[in-house]
């Protein structure tokens, strides 16, 4: 092949492109996880109340999948009692500025 | 009030506007409906092709939910065998240059 993407293998990387994209964006929660994180390190007793809906189980389990994916970054503390923080990577941070323009998809659908 | 928005005031209307947006783009498929509708107007049998890994019951459940939140339109033609079309509604369109970068938030993490 001369380089030039056939049709079908752009639509097989555009899958794969938009398959991990909605794993990040996705599911009830994460985007808001991520919306409180834009601006700040935050602990996790702070997202537990910012985010009264989410039970407890839910939010450790996507604050979990969203730093195996890397979008997150989690620091434990050994402290009395134990801190856990958790920021956006550098990865997190680059695509934050796409995240917040989802919102904007709401706009025109209220 | 002074129009100045409270914070939570300003925090209830985006958690609106990420929910609707989320469910624009959320569910397994939506996306790739709309990607694949982002050009021109497609026979629903033509979707069916485009997408053989979704099942009938769910392409069709996907693109009602997907009219009835305004991003598409479908057309019925009464003819034998009858044809329907689906179309980008005019907010659809508006949105499409948003639904197109979520794709870039992907690339960060393959």
């Amino acid at each position: 092949m001369n380089g030039i993407k056939q049709p079908e293998l752009m639509v097989d990387e555009d899958r794969l492109l938009i398959k991990k994209a909605l794993e990040v964006v996705c599911g009830k929660w994460r985007l808001f996880i991520l919306l409180h994180l834009a601006e700040k390190t935050r602990r996790y007793s702070e997202l537990r109340r910012l985010l009264p809906d989410v039970s407890e189980k839910v939010l450790i389990q996507e604050l979990k999948a969203l730093v195996v994916l890397g979008v997150l970054e989690k620091e434990s503390f050994n402290e009395v009692p134990p801190r856990v923080e958790y920021r956006l990577s550098e990865r997190g941070k680059a695509v934050m500025p796409l995240l917040l323009q989802i919102k904007e998809i709401g706009r025109h659908f209220v």
